[in-house]
């Protein structure tokens, strides 16, 4: 399908991606781009097989290259972009894997003027907490979304190959626009981090002056579970989507605040009826989930 | 270790006391108590032979019993205490499993003036988001803590009975105050269940406007899975602890806004600090659960 995949940052992402690509034979050759601060990182991934080569130097990475993803974290985007703009090559397919799409198509302007058409956004639906090229999974995606945003600009025949591409490794794509991709996701991901990081922050310093984790049940555990995934990346997300992220906070203070004034003059039905929708609303999402 | 156990309330958490000092033949024999409505639920704890009988008669369930534990959901067991009134026995030992103690406490006082010196107040960590028998298991109390109330005025005999009942079924106990209890427990547990309520609620009401819940992974499953619990069971709870619970609810919203603002002015540092605590506290939850 390609003859040279380099990927940029060989994360839990890009190297789930290298994994695939190269399980399902869809690219000749792999090779990865990083930093002097990423070669103990690549290294690793060339001893896995998971990679043919890498480099420091960009020029060499993209030579010859025909699909290139970039899976760094979002803030590092526009310094890819700038790396990249000397070799930009018009013949191959780029795209991107980051949680937010408006503040990647935001960095290919700033970069490129106008985003170039062969740079298709897209956004995998999957991760994990835990980082770096050993938490790579070659079936990482299969049955999970991907979601591609593309533009008015955007090259049809580079769009259909970046959506073959993800279907070949088991995704189950969606297209839709830059602002509705960053308006779900902010409900659906970067407000549940927000939150689980908020209330743990707010329980360790309880947990400081008395111990109150000794008393956490199962129910915990999994609720804050997404509060260890890793600072930088979700710090580079929320800023990156803040525009979205910061009515939803809000919106969910002021959810909190009916909630406690409901308490505070025991409105029993009130609160069995939030309790409830809740509930069912998630039975929802479950049997979604399993289709 | 007891004659005969009377389990007021067979549901998840009763049914479970019953087979665990079935399996370890803690009681010679086991008895349920419900209302009319519980019949159906008590006839298949008895054909699941979790229990020897099943009464709807007060006075027929706790005859001859030495042991009584009230397993029903916490806003009703003012109600049972007057229940249980005429034919208290000072030989028998009674305990609860309500998931805050204040409240049971002062139901106690409520109907006894002061509370009976053989009834222990206890609190079993361990629980899922399922109910009723079918979802009892013999096992689920194993390695689970368990807290234990005593007042000045408990009997010293009783509670030690207790004590050694909860650690023949394998849970680590714990003894506190009272209020103690309810402090921990409303941080560790009833806020997060209010947050997962609150989350999914109004998420679920933007789902209906514009599918949302099609694009949430596992993350969001695990972190939502709370709001699946029982609604009426939380309101008792909630309501029963609210004293505890109105202020942790001000001070998280006070922490969403805290972050809010830190987005708003990009405040990177700062944010990055907060992920990092919580992630750190995390992981300090996580060693402990596994000592």
């Amino acid at each position: 399908m390609f003859n040279r995949l380099c990927v940029i940052g060989i994360g839990l992402i890009g190297s789930s991606v290298a994994r695939a690509a190269r399980q399902r034979g869809l690219c000749s050759e792999i090779v990865a781009f990083g930093r002097e601060a990423n070669v103990q990182n690549m290294r690793k991934a060339k001893q896995l097989n998971v990679i043919d080569e890498f480099y420091t130097d960009i020029e060499a990475a993209v030579a010859n290259a025909d699909f290139i993803v970039i899976a760094t974290p979002v803030g590092v985007v526009e310094s890819i972009f700038t790396l990249l703009k000397p070799f930009w090559n018009d013949n191959a397919v780029y795209t991107d894997v980051s949680s937010t799409k408006a503040s990647v198509v935001a960095a290919a302007q700033a970069v490129f003027n106008q985003v170039p058409s062969n740079f298709i956004p897209a956004h995998p639906i999957a991760g994990a907490e835990r980082s770096g090229v050993d938490a790579g999974r070659a079936d990482l995606f299969e049955h999970k979304r991907l979601i591609i945003t593309p533009l008015d600009s955007t090259n049809i025949k580079a769009l259909d190959k970046i959506t073959r591409f993800w279907e070949n490794i088991g995704s189950a794509i969606s297209i839709m626009d830059v602002k509705h991709h960053d308006t779900v996701l902010a409900a659906t991901s970067h407000l549940p981090h927000i939150l689980a990081f908020a209330l743990v922050d707010l329980l360790g310093r309880k947990d400081e002056q008395a111990e109150i984790f000794k008393y956490a049940a199962g129910g915990f555990k999994d609720f804050s579970r997404i509060a260890s995934s890793d600072p930088t990346m979700w710090l580079d997300i929320c800023l990156a989507n803040k525009q979205e992220l910061i009515p939803l906070i809000q919106q969910l203070q002021s959810e909190l605040g009916k909630i406690e004034q409901m308490l505070a003059h025991d409105e029993s039905q009130q609160i069995f009826e939030t309790f409830s929708y809740a509930k069912n609303a998630r039975q929802r999402f479950l049997d979604q989930l399993e289709q």
